[in-house]
């Protein structure tokens, strides 16, 4: 089984999906935020680019999330931080959700058969998950306005290191997805400092957002895989 | 001081270098070639694209080197091996040479102040010297056909350990920076075997150039670092 790592969406092109299982990985904050939501009871969520597409998506009873330059949007439920998204307030709900580098992952990799979302809360689930369609592999790190970002890094080689100790015969990686491997082998025991360390969890911090880093930052914690079906991303 | 790591050609942008030291990376073999070659007495290399360019350039006394698909050029007098450059073939010499990645990544840099060749081989020597312009610093992976390789990442990773111990202020590395070092740090006391299980690495093998990557993958154990000036790679 080949497992690819592609390190940005800027690297990434719509026909290496074809036919594999595709996980899309955005640490901070989409994808931690959707698997939390999941975890928490939410229904589904319907991942949208626009405002506008997430204000028409909405049905009676949903819920508008998402952000835009790190912060909620106005007039939306919710932002993008994982824990807003308590059993009280998304529990049997959808949330139409809107982020800038998440949403972008998955339409970018729309061309796969599977989509599953991945984060390092769920790093041994989701490749648990993947290895059962038995298909080659790739993993999208959403990054940062077409830049590589550690945390999307980190959590490809989590996902890495799991597929290589799950998997019956050793994946065939390439050399991104080495390095990443090697990356999170490093830095597994200081993830959060290291996280920290990095230019969104700079971000982050200095926007008021560090319990957000320190909860994305645990691994293997949640067992949900969000994964892409009809528009939305629910636990199957 | 900032540093900032480009995993590969395709991710460069010819302004990013304006006003600053550029370190090209072409591990497997070219720029490892030009420190080898400058450390046996080579006066210098002339690297230029194409095999016409090679020739056109080449004056009378100097010698032709280079490669294409890992293949020493029909008519060459060297292809792209270390192992050939020794004193009493290239001692006293200029030698014109053409490789597919290693001279597109110098191309790339042309806007920069200073550019310098780096390698395993000379990280120490190579992240001593960029410090001396006391400017931002770009390391430039060359990568192989616009795709990343491990091991210019992994040498992108000991020139950052490096100039994290060599710098008087810690240097700000952007994300590929932090995760290239990891990489490196993880993986240094076998760096020969990383390399062999990496893509180039398992190639060249394949191609019989093992004992190129067991000499590539030595760390720190020259101290020439080539400089670009007019037109020519040499120590200055």
């Amino acid at each position: 089984m080949k497992v690819e790592v592609i390190p940005s969406i800027h690297e990434a092109v719509a026909d290496q999906f074809a036919g594999k299982t595709a996980i899309v990985i955005d640490v901070l904050r989409a994808t931690s935020t959707m698997v939390a939501a999941l975890a928490a009871g939410c229904k589904g969520i319907v991942p949208v680019e626009t405002i506008e597409q997430a204000k028409k998506a909405q049905a009676p009873g949903d819920l508008l999330g998402g952000e835009r330059f790190c912060q909620k949007i106005p007039g939306f439920d919710l932002g993008n931080s994982p824990l807003e998204y308590r059993r009280d307030i998304v529990g049997d709900k959808i949330v139409v959700m809107t982020t800038t580098n998440g949403t972008r992952a998955i339409q970018t990799s729309l061309q796969a058969e599977t989509i599953l979302a991945g984060s390092l809360l769920n790093g041994a689930a989701c490749a648990a998950k993947a290895l059962e369609s038995e298909r080659d592999i790739v993993i999208l790190c959403s990054g940062t306005n077409d830049v590589f970002s550690l945390e999307d890094g980190l959590c490809a080689g989590l996902l890495a290191a799991e597929l290589s100790r799950l998997a019956s015969v050793p994946p065939d990686f390439n050399d991104v997805g080495l390095a990443m491997m090697y990356t999170f082998e490093r830095i597994r025991d200081n993830l959060t400092e290291a996280i920290f360390g990095c230019s969104n969890g700079k971000r982050l911090s200095r926007l008021g957002f560090s319990q957000d880093i320190v909860y994305c930052s645990q691994v293997n914690r949640l067992a949900v895989v969000p994964e892409f079906c009809m528009g939305v991303m629910k636990q199957h």
